[in-house]
C-alpha cells in the first residue's frame, strides 16, 4: 500500500503546486472561485480525498480560503507582496555590439509605455479611421454565411484580390484577381517569394541601407546577402548590380523601389525599366517590395518594376500595414510566373490567411473608403514630413544632413562622424525617446553615424520637445 | 514629332487594354462609373487627349458608353457572352499517381459547392457558436484603445496566453503566459518549432499514417521524413522508434499524441512518459501536436507528453481551428527551452499575429464561453461518431474495418485489398461526395485500401445517403 500512498502524496502536492503557479502569475485572481471538489476530481481523474488534500495545502499556505456553503476562493494577491530586489543594471557598451544585439534592444522599446516612439515606421492611431474600419469588420462578418469562422480560399479572399487588381491600375499594372495571393502582412509575402525562387546557400541582392527585417528574414532562410549601394536620388546602383551579377551567382534581387526604407527614394521610371531588362537578360527574379508605394507626396502614384515586367519575373509584395492597420496582418503578393509555387508554400506553411481581417479590408477597399482615407493620409504625412525636417534643422547641429523623402514615413539622418547612432539610441532612451540607430540597416553595422526617425505621428509639442532633446544629445556627442 | 505620336498611340491603347482586362474579369462591373477624363489624366500622368482616346477606343469596342453630362460607364457584361467550349475532360488513372497529385485533387474539392464534404476534418458551421464568437470579436475591438488596428506584442495577445496557460491545467501542465507564443493556426506553430530545432537535410520521425500537411511542411523545409508505424491502440511504436534512433541521426520527433489523425488513438499515459524519457536520454526535441486534445469523448482530458517534460524538450502546438473557428487562424505553441528561438522566428517571418482575431479568442476563453461550447461540442461529436460508425456497418461490405476513435473528428476505414482509395475518391466525387483517400496519409501512398472520413457534420439524412452510396461503390469494387 505504500506505493499508493506515495503516489497520492505526489499527486495532491503536484496539483496544489500548479494552482500556486497560476495564482502567483495572476492567472487565477483574488476572489476567483475554484472548481468544486467533485468537479476537480472529475477533471483530473483523481479521488475526492486527493482533491481535498490539495485544497487544504493551498489553504494552509494562505493562497485560498474556504467560504461556508460557497466553496473555495483565491485570497492571495501577488501585487500586494513587496517586489524582490532588482538585479544591478549593466550598461551595454556601444562598441563591439552586433547588429542582432542592437536589434533586440530596439525591439524591446517598441511595446514600452511612456516612450515617444520615433523608431516605429507605422501610422499613429490618429491617422487611422479606426471606427470606419471596425464598421467594415462587422459588416464583413455579418455578410459571411459562417460569420467568417470558416477557412478562406487558399489563394485568399476574392473581394480583396479583385480590389488589389483594381488598384494595380494606379501603378500601371495589368493584372486580375487570379494573379494575386493574399498573405499575413508583407513580411510573409516576402518570405514566400524568397522561398519560391531560392534555396539555402543562394545569394540575394538587396538595397543598402535597407530595412533590417529583410536581411533578418534572409539569414533565417540560410541565404547570403549582397548589399547594393542605394543612391539617395535614383535608388539601387544598377551599374554596381550589373557588375556584381557578372561575377557572383545572384539568384534573386529584393528591392524597395518606391520610398525605400530608410532613404525614402523613388527609383525613376527609366531606371525601373532598366532594372527589369537587366534581370530579364539573366532570368533573375526580382522581388519588389512596394509596401510604401501608395504613400506618395507627389501628384501621381509612382510606377513599379512589375509594370515593366514582360516575363513574369517580377514578384510584387505589399500590404495595408503601413497605410491602414498593421495589426490586421493583411498583405499580398503578385508573384508572376511563380504563383503556383507561392500558393503551394502558403498552403503548406499557413493553410490559409485569417478570414475576418481579409474580408474587412476587402470591403473597406470595395466601398471606396480606402481611397478616401489615403487621400487624407498622404496630405497629413507630407505635412508631418516637412515639420519634422524643419524641427531637425532648428535643433540639430548645422552639419546634420537629412533625406528628402518623396513619400513614406521615415527620415534618414546623417550626423558628424563622431556621433554613434547606437550610443545616441541608448542616451535618448533614458529620456524616453526611441529612435532607430543606423547600425541596424546593414548586416555589418556600417552606418554608425546615422539614425532613422519616423514621422508617422503628426507633429506636435511632444515631438518638438523630443527632437529638441535629441538635438542637444547629438551636439554633446559631436 | 513622330516619336511623340508613336508614344501616345502606345500609351492610350495600353490604358484601354488594361480597362478591357478589368471589365472582362468583372473587376469593373456593368454600370460602374469610370474616372472622369481629368481624374484619369491626373492619376496616370497623361494628357487629357490621351485619356479621351483611350475611352473612345473602349466605346468603339462596346466596353463602355458615354452618358450625356454624367461621364463614362461600363456597359459590357462578360457573363452574358456564351462560354467557350470546354476542353475534353481527361480522366486521371488511379495508378501511378503521386501523393502530390492526389493531394492537389483532394484540395480542389474543398471549396467546391454542392459536394458533401466527408473529407474535411473541421467543425461544421452548426457546431460553432458563430453569433457568440462574433460578439466576442466586437467586444474585443471595442475594448482595445486602437480598435485592434495596432501591432500585437510579438509573443502574442496577453489574455489569450494567460487563458492557454490556465487551460493547460486540464492536461496536467504547469505553465504561465510567459511560456506561450501565439501563431497563425497550429500549422505555423509546427513550422516554427521544426525550424527552431532542425536544418535542411535533417531527419524527423513522425506517425504513420499521419496528416499529409505534416510531411508536406517537412518536405518544404528540406527535412527527411522517418515514418514510425502507429498502433491503433497505443500510438507511435516506441520500440521501433528506439531502434531507429540508434541507427539514424533523428534530429526531432513530431507526434500527434491525442487522437492522432487519421487513427484517432490516444497514446496511453505510461507510453507518453516512456517517450519523453527515451527522447530526453538522447536530448531529441519532441514536437507534440495536440490540436485534437480538447475533443475527448471520455470523462477526462487526456494528458500530454509536455506534462511529463522535465527538460523543456517538448514543444506543444495547438489551435482553435478544430474546436472553434478555423478561419480565425489562432494557434499557439509552448516551445519549452526553445522559446527564444521560436519568438525570433515569429518576428522574422510574420512580425506578429493578427490583433483582432487573437483578442476575440482570448475574450471568448476568458468569459468561460469556450468551456461551455466545448462541453456541448464533445457530446455532439461523440454522438456523431457513433452514428457514422453504425451507418458504415449498415452499408459497407461486412469485411470493412473501422477505427474506434476516443476523440477527434475522423474515422479511418480499412477495406478489402482490392479497393483502391483514390479510385473510390474519384467515383464518389462524381456523385458529389468528397472523401480522403488513404494514399495521402503517407509519403509513399502505401495505404491504398484505406479512406478517411470526417464526422464533423452532425449525422443527418444527407450523410446517411452519402454513406449508403459510398458503401455501394465499395461493394462494386470489392
Amino acid at each position: 500500500m505504500d506505493g499508493t500512498i506515495l503516489k497520492e502524496e505526489f499527486l495532491y502536492s503536484q496539483i496544489a503546486e500548479r494552482f500556486e503557479t497560476q495564482i502567483e502569475n495572476n492567472i487565477l485572481k483574488t476572489g476567483d472561485k475554484l472548481l468544486s471538489l467533485r468537479a476537480l476530481s472529475k477533471e483530473q481523474g483523481i479521488s475526492i480525498s486527493t482533491a481535498f488534500k490539495a485544497y487544504i495545502e493551498l489553504e494552509n499556505k494562505g493562497f485560498i480560503e474556504a467560504r461556508a456553503k460557497s466553496g473555495y476562493f483565491v485570497r492571495y494577491n501577488p501585487s500586494k507582496i513587496p517586489k524582490p530586489l532588482d538585479k544591478p543594471e549593466t550598461e551595454t557598451s556601444f562598441e563591439n555590439v552586433g547588429v542582432d544585439e542592437i536589434l533586440r534592444m530596439v525591439h524591446k522599446t517598441m511595446s514600452q509605455e511612456g516612450v515617444v516612439k520615433l523608431s516605429q515606421a507605422v501610422p499613429s492611431a490618429e491617422l487611422i479611421p479606426v471606427a470606419k474600419l471596425s464598421k467594415a469588420m462587422m459588416e464583413a462578418i455579418r455578410k459571411s454565411p459562417t460569420n467568417c469562422t470558416g477557412y478562406e480560399e487558399i489563394q485568399g479572399n476574392l473581394t480583396l484580390r479583385k480590389q488589389v487588381a483594381k488598384h494595380a491600375f494606379g501603378w500601371n499594372g495589368n493584372i486580375t484577381e487570379n494573379d494575386v495571393v493574399t498573405t499575413q502582412g508583407c513580411m510573409e509575402a516576402l518570405v514566400f517569394c524568397l522561398k519560391a525562387v531560392t534555396e539555402a546557400g543562394d545569394t540575394v541582392a538587396i538595397d543598402s541601407p535597407t530595412y533590417f527585417g529583410i536581411f533578418n528574414a534572409m539569414k533565417s532562410l540560410g541565404l547570403k546577402v549582397l548589399e547594393i549601394p542605394t543612391d539617395p536620388e535614383t535608388g539601387a546602383n544598377l551599374e554596381y548590380l550589373e557588375k556584381a551579377i557578372e561575377k557572383i551567382p545572384v539568384k534573386a534581387c529584393l528591392f524597395v523601389t518606391n520610398f525605400a526604407n530608410p532613404l525614402g527614394v523613388i527609383m525613376p521610371d527609366h531606371r525601373k525599366k532598366q532594372l527589369v531588362e537587366l534581370l530579364a537578360k539573366k532570368q533573375i527574379p526580382l522581388i519588389e517590395d512596394d509596401i510604401y508605394g501608395e504613400m506618395y507626396f507627389g501628384k501621381t502614384r509612382p510606377k513599379t518594376c512589375k509594370s515593366f515586367d514582360k516575363e513574369g519575373l517580377v514578384m510584387l509584395c505589399s500590404s495595408v500595414s503601413k497605410t491602414l492597420a498593421p495589426g490586421y496582418r493583411v498583405g499580398w503578393c503578385i508573384p508572376g510566373k511563380f504563383i503556383d509555387k507561392v500558393i503551394s508554400l502558403k498552403l503548406t506553411h499557413s493553410v490559409s490567411s485569417a478570414t475576418p481581417t481579409q474580408a474587412a479590408i476587402g470591403l473597406f477597399f470595395e466601398t471606396g473608403r480606402y481611397d478616401l482615407h489615403m487621400r487624407k493620409m498622404r496630405k497629413a504625412l507630407h505635412t508631418s514630413c516637412l515639420r519634422y525636417i524643419q524641427a531637425i534643422s532648428d535643433y540639430f547641429p548645422k552639419e546634420t544632413k537629412v533625406s528628402r523623402p518623396q513619400g513614406g514615413y521615415v527620415l534618414w539622418i546623417e550626423m558628424n562622424k563622431k556621433v554613434n547612432g547606437f550610443e545616441l539610441f541608448q542616451q535618448a532612451l533614458k529620456q524616453n525617446i526611441s529612435i532607430s540607430p543606423g547600425q541596424i540597416f546593414s548586416t555589418d553595422a556600417r552606418f554608425t553615424n546615422y539614425i532613422r526617425i519616423s514621422f508617422g505621428t503628426p507633429y506636435n509639442e511632444e515631438i518638438r520637445i523630443s527632437i529638441q532633446k535629441l538635438g542637444k544629445l547629438v551636439e554633446g556627442m559631436s
